[in-house]
């Protein structure tokens, strides 16, 4: 696998979640700016710019892994990437309720909380 | 929704998993009879057949799930439900490879053993 | 088992957590709509009403549930309605501390913390 | 609370899971004698033997809280121990069956192979 | 093991935590009274104050695993407890950033944020 | 940070858990080769070999976080680690106990089973 022919982890991650790069809030905060360049060179750049598969089909299954996982903060950021790389709100809606039978309703009713807020900001 | 439209849940689990409709199981032990009954009625045909969400993502985000949770056994049918989907083998590889960074690497490891003893028996 | 003699979810539902029977909260939301139609009709429906098991006990276990795998938000509604179906909260605090050795300590106290919030509202 | 009172955690072990009571695996294996003895002393002897709960109603809060967590193994003797307290075999079936809704069907599924493998013993 | 030689749980929680022994909010609130004086006596009093390894090693393990199951209050204390004990926040940053490949960026997300707000209040 | 003055992560996983350096699996597998070299550059290469806290804490940190969540395969690797890099088995068993109290009595027993089983070839 030829590394180089792959976009950045910064790159990548502008594409999904937008925004800044992280390197703003990583020259802030001397204990999280670590993290974010860790994340973005080794998870962004080391995962989701990997070829095989569609970044679309990659935010689903971040987004399934974190609402089974609980990780409800994290979530927020990723359920806007996938609405950016084209999933609808309905969708997602479909794909997080699939999640109760597996993970628990709980945790389903946890992320749709989380869909629910953003995709008010979305239909507005 | 117009719930008699839907598939039964029977249905669905047949064209996902395939095999038996798990009543066979069910007629056999009468602990697990309960639960297989329960499973078809009210996950593979409470969730499973809802209109908005193609079955083969559906299938994705289950495999998600399971994977993060590391619910092992489970996985093993819902990987060979993937591939009967349409998903390949080197796209289930690449979305399994793309949990590690959020529900860990060894998660992401264990589902690659699933995949790859899977796998074996797809391509022979 | 004939399901017909089964009282509905909704009927489960409304004598265990009381309050409205979702309905409500599901026509205001359109993300949130489909999964209290499905939890009343396939968690309520698929499990609640199920013979062989005392809504009382069901009760204990869905709230050790909640507690050991940090569903605090859940948890609110089952320890209400615990204490509807006849716990007591001093057996309730002996059931969520009981848990401390097997999910841990941190789990139980913040189980604990729910209890007590609630705890006080009961004794007032 | 007069602590003297209370059995010892041994004497509760016993009463719940029966068999030897820890002290010989103890003396067999240097690294988990002292886990033994510690659970002995602080898990039976700190939780279990508390006043406030009776011991069946605790049993079955660790069957469904081991159950949730997917510790299978840990799972087996109190899942006896549930027996040997009164619940029936298929009283712990609805119990296992309910967690399905909370922790996921296959937290349930792998705990009501634990119950089907000791219910044929047990039946025999 | 001679237990007595063993320091009481109330001095480890001291030693480590600081602040009061748990006694004073033991005394405030019914419910979590009975919590506190069990885990004075049998968390800390049962494994903190065990011989065998130097509570600085303990510390870190304790915020590692609250950190991958993500208890996130807990793990405040124990932060200022590993500070307490001689780490730096530059170390317990590394272990925190550490285990984002084992239980997931978000976990570490998670617990360097807490680390981040403890950390601020150190260095003022 | 110059990156270039970092170890490899092949270079880092070789004097942790010694054998291979994965390069010889990966070959063999394709479905685990990506497993492989990912973990080796972005685990291995992108967390272990970061400054700020020595290789022998890291272990700790990692065998308490896999005890924690129950990754009981991969704690295996992790625990001939920690003895590699200087932990003795009895500290080791004095961590894993200690997780008792935050992850749950039955997380410790299943990582003191892993220990117990190393620590035997270790005597030997």
């Amino acid at each position: 696998m030829t590394q180089d022919a792959r976009p950045s982890g910064a790159e990548i991650r502008q594409r999904v979640v937008g925004g800044g790069n992280g390197q703003q809030m990583a020259q802030v905060d001397p204990i999280l700016a670590p993290f974010f360049e860790t994340a973005i060179e080794h998870v962004w750049g080391g995962l989701w710019n990997r070829p095989g598969l569609d970044l679309k089909y990659r935010s689903l299954v971040v987004v399934s892994v974190l609402a089974a996982i609980g990780q409800t903060e994290e979530l927020k950021p990723h359920v806007r990437g996938a609405l950016n790389l084209g999933w609808t709100v309905d969708e997602l809606r479909e794909a997080l309720l699939q999640i109760g039978g597996y993970a628990g309703f709980p945790a389903a009713h946890e992320a749709l909380d989380v869909l629910s807020e953003i995709g008010k900001t979305v239909a507005a």
